[in-house]
Parts: structure tokens; C-alpha cells; sequence
């Protein structure tokens, strides 16, 4: 054998080799910006607001290796062995008492564990989707949602939102718009609590008036709830599944009150849906890691399993308000923000003549990151807003990593102001919308006429 | 909140109202028959020959603990949080270690950890299948691989195997007819290595003449190897990848040399083709769990892998001579199978008139199972076959459960003399094909006016 790899010989000529090869989806199969981001932002110098990180530094590494220790005692050959597609009966109760803990009744039965939440996305793609069909979702919307969708080459439709959720007046005159058009969504795809990237909560208001008319036109509703356990304030709002499940297909995962590296999540569909999401699965992965499954099923046996959630919900609120203040003191008058009450992310919008994709590589610089508000559009909007994490990053790194990202800013609405003419002290009013913290998340108060039905094939 | 599970109100018409939302996949998505039988035959008392499952109770439980207890004291937080979607720097390496002890030699970009040897079957057709477009597989092929291909929509042709496995010559008339019919397939999928499930091996000859099929006509070859470390007998023959990189792709897993419970497997492949799968990986699943990553990277951290690998091969070939010598007992003269130099399965084949499918029902009954050989096929032949594992079930009941399987053909081949007046006796000339062990495994030697090209959708 050589001792060089061995590299296929026509590589100058590959990618037109392959071009013709490609299947249609990957035409507009897109990366995710925050994937993107990781290998950019894996610098232990740059302090990054990219990540949708937990804090999985506060697991006790006795506890896990106690919990592995019980595992193997106790079921070393079915961990280590393949299970079945539709997942351990244990693991289906533990997300039922999980569900349980935000006033959901479910039957185990009802459950898929999937690969983590972004699976639950896609076989949801998988058995709902064919090319050109209408997915109706949240401006901005989840960024990793949106490789997914584009993958199943979706048409999106994003409905604007203020503080208190997707708006639907809006999203009536979407749906009368697909009306006129004679298209049918598949579905509408809604985070209520904490939204990613938003950081804003669907009013209970809103929550019956979507319900209301997902049930009058037979319309399902995509629940993605992966943080409404982390509320830091306010009461909680029922999820849609709890006030009515008749048309909602509910997603969640064990990422943000356990750990992503386990990889579990799960959806909850009707019977015939279901039976068409296992198939989906079978297909694509066969099961979800028996480890990750047993090692759930210990860590939930092993006693009160909300102290912990509790214990992130406590660490994640300090650090919300450490970001609001640092942000209140570095960022400019010009920009505007989100007031989450829970989750792991901020919203934040800057004046229309700062690109906050543009803003990134400056950022980097300066060893700070966040996400661009590009990412969680699919037609190009949010070129002025970032999407900012603070679960995953230490009090004093988000003081100083928010005082970086503000000079960055501030440098922008300088350049702006010598470009323009303009003194610092000339604009007293902001550049664009509501300035301050609690703006709305979509940029311009986009009403119905500016939605984009953009065609992703 | 309700005691009972709030169902949806209207499951009466569930069917009808999800199923013209449904995508126009599901139509022809279907479920692996060996997922489907780990439920039937679950119970303790089916001796099932059905799972592809190696042994997994042969790892010790305290080696476990060990290794967890070293990924928790060094890498807590890293392994309970997500990594990267081109998989952990060290799991590569390992990887490209695995395929050096099998003559590959591999740069670890090339390589990407992938949910398991299913999610890389998956992510090939992602990225190159569209609904129609041709993929040519061995007959019978992996029938976990069936619901993959379908689930694109992909028209699958199959080319007959004999003992040395895929017939070269069948192959290029296969070619020769869809050039005919102007198609172009987007790769030929093979398991060179003691295939599942018809238990035959590539020849080397056999090797280097697909080769330079793909090679003369640019076609990209997926080579699913993952048994390879499991030869019981014979020389080792290089693999396709080792033979000329240039228009394979490769996939492996740790499935069958460690665990199938930590779901990595990965897919070797040139950069342009890597690029795309990165992307289809993300946005199915963000990534591979890293709590199985750090295990495997501990693992094999830990010392001389092949020692295991080793125990498992003289621990298999042991059942799969046991399995040999119980079938040359029990099994009528009329049947055929197959002899495996490595591996999991063998494949045998019943004379024409009894239907597997129908006979795994009356197995079930005395307590046995098998994977029909239906499952295997696109296009409904293999209905006289069967797939049998010998890797997950101990010796005792490998006899007892074969001594029952011979019982109930030998009650199907009595009931078709009597059926037909002739009696046993008269019927020395076996009823179809070449009788005893080593048959080949295409039903009725097709050739390739036999393929049936059957358009998915």
C-alpha cells in the first residue's frame, strides 16, 4: 500500500463530472448558517453568540459515567444492539411525562424518538412534501428549518411577527392569497415559546385564532417546542398541542433540557401519520442510537429530572440579563432587540444600511460571532438583524463579547453618518422602525404584500 | 388535565383526510421486512435467524463503564453537545485506521461519519437520486437498502448473482439495454464482501471488471462493505475502493466490528460528492451523536481493536458452520443455500412452489424466523428464498431452530407431493434449480431478459 492517500486521478475535472450526476434537490440544498459558523467560531479567541448551545458544561461527569455504569450492568447487549425504528417503550414514556410537564396528555403510543429535532423536521418533509408544495412559516424563521425545507425543494411562505408571535391577520392574508393561487399549504410551521430565532412567545390570543383556523380549513400545524421548559418569566401559555392536538403534529427534543449530543428528539402525529413517519425513519437511519435511548431511560429514572431544568433555567436567565444590559450599554440607539422570556436566543435589528452578513466578517474579527438574519429567511430578508445566543457562553465573556460586537456596530453607523453627511449627533432618530429593546422581529413590519412566495426549485 | 389521552376527534377519517396531504413518496415507500419481524419475533421464545444482529452481548460490561467513565472525566460537556456535522477530527481518523486494516488507505476529509451504514445509503440517494432516475443493484440486494431506494423513487434494476457474486456479463447487457432506452444510471450499488443477504463474496477478476465498466463509462460505484473484517475462510480480496478509488464510493459502519447501538457508520468520497452529502447530513440530522463518537474514539483509543474483531469472527464462523451442518441435516434435499467465507447470512432457496412469505407464518407458529426473500427484490421475485443470520443467535438454538425450519419446508414439500400424487420418493430430481448447498442466489439463474424495470412511482 502507498503511504500517500490515494486521490481519485481526474480531480481537476470532478465537479463538472459530477455536476450532471446531482440530483435536482441539490440545486438549492443549502448549509446552515450556524453549521457554517461552528468551524469559523471553534477559535478559542472568539467568543460566539452563533451556537443554539446549551450549557452541557454543568452535567456532572460522575453522574454520567454513573448512569453509563447502570446501563452496562444492566443492559449492556440491547445498548449496543440495534432497536427498534419506532423507539424504546421507555424512551416513548419518558417524553410522555416530559410533555406531561407542560400539560400535554399523550399515549407513548402516539411518539417517534427521531434522531434530535431536526429529524422530526425532516421526516415531517419526507412524507408531507413533494417539489413545490407550500410550507407556511414564522419571518424569521428556525435557521436550521431552512436547509431542510429547501432540501425537499418547499415553497415558504414566511408570515410576519411582532411581539407576541406569528401575526394572524397576516397569515389569514397569506392563506387567502394561496387561496386565489389555488395552492394548499401542507402545513404551518410555528415555534410559540422562546422562538428561534426571535426570541418572542405566541400569545395565548393568537395560539386559539391559529388553532381556530388550521381546524376550519383542515390545515396542519407543526409545533416545534424545544424550549418551553426554559421560561425565566410570565406564565406559561398552554402549548397548541394541549389546547387542542386534532390537527397539530408536535415536535420536540431532549437537546436543550439534557443534551444535543445525545441526539434524541421526537415527534407526536395520528396514527396514519405516524405509520408514515416510522417508514421515514426506517429508511433513512434505521433507529436512533440505543446508547443515547438507554442512557435517557437511566438519567430519567434516576430521580426529579426538573431540578435540572430548573438549575439551566436559572443560569440561562442571568445570562439573558447580563446580554440585555451589555446590550443596552454597547449596542447604538439605532438598533432594536427581543425581550425573550425564556429559551436560548435574542433578536436583534440594526439600521437597513448595515449588512449584518457584511457586519460577520468584520465581527470575526474582532473575535466575536453571531448568526446573520439572512439565514432564517428563505428570500433574502433579514439582512439587517442577527440572531444572538446566550445560553451557551459565560457572564463575562457575554459582557465582553456584546462590548466588541457594539464597537463593531458602532463603527458601521459611523461610516454610514461620514459617507452620508450626517454627524453622530444628527441621528437622534433612529434609522429604521421602533429603536430600542422589543421591537418586532420582522424586518419593516412586513405586511402581506411583501411576502415572497419565492419557487426554491 | 384529562386522565386519558385526548385523541384526535376525528380518527374515523383520519386515512381519508392525511392522505392526499401525504407526499407522493409515500405512495411506494415501504418498510424493511426485518424491521417489520423484530417486532414478531421479540418474544423469547421465537428463535429468530431474521436480524442482521451481531453478537453484541460478547462486549464487556465493565470495559464500557471504563470508557464512558474516561469520555465523561475528559470530555463532558463536548460529548453531551452537538458536533459538527463532518463528524468529530478523531472518529476520521479511526475510521481511516478501520480501512487501512483492510488495504484502504484514506485521507480523513474524505471520509464522513454518517447515523449508521443506513443514513450513508441514504444520503448517496439524497444527493444523486431523482424520482425515475436508475440505480443497479445485485439480485437479490440488502433489503434494508429496498425502502432507501424507493423512498427516492429510484428504478431499480437488478442484475442476477452466482456464486462469485454479481454476474459481470448480466451486468453489461443491463447497460447494454438502458443504453438502449437511453438511461444512465446514477450508480451501481454493490456488497462486494460475503453479501447480505445472498452470503456470496466478488470475485477479484469479477472486481477489476466492474471496475473498468465504471471506469469506461464513468459510472460511480457504491461499495457497502460492512463485513468485510468478518472472513471465517479464504483470502482476503482487496477491496473495489483499494483496487482504484477513482469512481468509488465507499460506505462503512461500526455496526458489525463494535456496536450497532451507537449508529455511525460513514461514506468515503471524492470532494465535490463529500460537499453535497456534508449538506444533505445537516439537514437531515445536524449531526452524528457525539456521545457515540467519544465512545468510539475512547474505544479505539484504548488498544488492539482487531483482537475484538477477531473473537467476533471465530465466534461467528463457529454458528455459521453449525448453521451449515444443522441445515445439510434438516433441510430436504429439494432446498439450496448458499456458502458464506464471512459475515452474517446465508440465503437459501425452496423449490418454486413453496412462498416464503406465506411459509414465514407457519415458522412464526413453531417458534422460528427468517427474512422472506421477497424483501430483497424491487420487483416481487425471491419468493422462494430465504435469508437466515447466524452472527446473533448462540449454537444450541442455531440447531434447534434450524431442526424446526427444516420440519416445517419438510411439511410444505410433503403437502405439495401429495397435492400433485407424487410421493416422496419419486421425487429425487430436485424440483428447481441446483439442489444442496452452494446454489447460486439469483432465483432461476435469471438473465438479463428477465430484469424487470420497474419505474417506482
Amino acid at each position: 500500500m502507498n503511504d500517500q492517500p490515494r486521490k481519485p486521478r481526474s480531480a481537476a475535472h470532478e465537479i463538472e463530472r459530477y455536476g450532471a450526476l446531482f440530483a435536482q434537490r441539490t440545486r438549492v440544498m443549502k448549509s446552515s448558517a450556524m453549521r457554517d459558523l461552528m468551524a469559523l467560531t471553534a477559535r478559542d479567541d472568539v467568543i460566539s453568540f452563533s451556537g443554539g448551545l446549551p450549557d452541557t458544561s454543568t452535567f456532572a461527569p460522575g453522574f454520567f459515567t454513573e448512569l453509563m455504569g447502570r446501563v452496562a450492568s444492566e443492559s449492556m447487549a440491547r445498548a449496543l444492539q440495534y432497536g427498534p425504528t419506532e423507539g424504546m417503550t421507555d424512551v416513548r414514556e419518558v417524553i410522555a411525562e416530559v410533555m406531561e410537564a407542560e400539560g400535554m396528555t399523550v399515549d407513548p403510543d402516539a411518539i417517534l424518538p427521531t434522531s434530535g429535532g431536526q429529524q422530526a423536521l425532516d421526516l415531517v418533509c419526507k412524507i408531507l412534501i413533494d417539489p413545490g408544495d407550500v410550507i407556511v412559516a414564522e419571518a424569521p424563521t428556525y435557521p436550521g428549518a431552512v436547509p431542510t425545507f429547501c432540501s425537499y425543494e418547499a415553497d415558504v411562505v414566511q408570515v410576519p411577527m411582532d411581539r407576541d408571535g406569528m401575526r394572524i391577520d397576516d397569515l389569514r392574508e397569506a392563506l387567502a392569497q394561496l387561496d386565489r393561487e389555488g395552492r394548499r399549504p401542507k402545513f404551518i410551521y410555528t415555534i410559540p415559546n422562546f422562538h428561534n430565532p426571535a426570541g418572542v412567545t405566541l400569545s395565548l390570543e393568537r395560539r386559539r385564532e391559529l388553532l381556530a383556523i388550521a381546524g376550519e380549513r383542515e390545515l396542519l400545524v407543526l409545533e416545534d417546542n424545544p424550549y418551553g421548559l426554559l421560561r425565566y418569566e410570565g406564565e406559561q401559555i398552554p402549548t397548541l398541542y394541549s389546547l387542542d392536538p386534532d390537527f397539530v403534529l408536535y415536535a420536540g427534543t431532549f437537546s436543550k433540557i439534557l443534551s444535543p449530543g445525545v441526539r434524541i428528539g421526537w415527534l407526536v402525529a395520528p396514527p396514519p401519520v405516524l405509520r408514515q413517519l416510522v417508514l421515514g425513519k426506517g429508511s433513512a437511519d434505521l433507529c436512533s442510537s440505543s446508547v443515547s435511548q438507554y442512557f435517557i431511560a437511566e438519567y430519567f429514572r434516576s430521580g426529579p429530572w426538573m431540578n435540572y431544568v430548573r438549575s439551566l433555567s436559572e443560569l440561562y436567565r442571568r445570562r439573558r440579563d447580563v446580554m440585555l444590559d451589555a446590550m443596552a450599554e454597547h449596542f447604538p440607539r439605532e438598533a432594536s432587540w427581543t425581550h425573550p422570556e425564556g429559551g436560548l436566543f435574542l433578536w436583534a435589528t440594526l439600521p437597513d444600511y448595515i449588512d449584518t452578513t457584511d457586519l460577520l466578517a468584520r465581527a470575526i474579527e474582532e473575535r466575536v460571532a453571531f448568526v446573520p438574519g439572512r439565514a432564517a429567511f428563505v428570500d433574502g430578508r433579514g439582512g439587517s438583524s442577527m440572531r444572538l445566543n446566550f445560553s451557551g457562553v459565560g457572564e463575562d465573556e457575554i459582557r465582553e463579547g456584546i462590548r466588541r460586537l457594539g464597537e463593531v456596530i458602532r463603527e458601521q453607523v459611523a461610516l454610514y453618518g461620514t459617507l452620508t453627511g450626517q454627524s453622530l449627533g444628527e441621528r437622534d432618530t433612529p434609522a429604521a422602525g421602533p429603536a430600542g429593546p422589543a421591537a418586532d422581529p420582522t424586518p419593516h413590519h412586513d405586511n402581506v404584500h411583501h411576502l415572497k412566495h419565492k419557487r426554491a426549485g
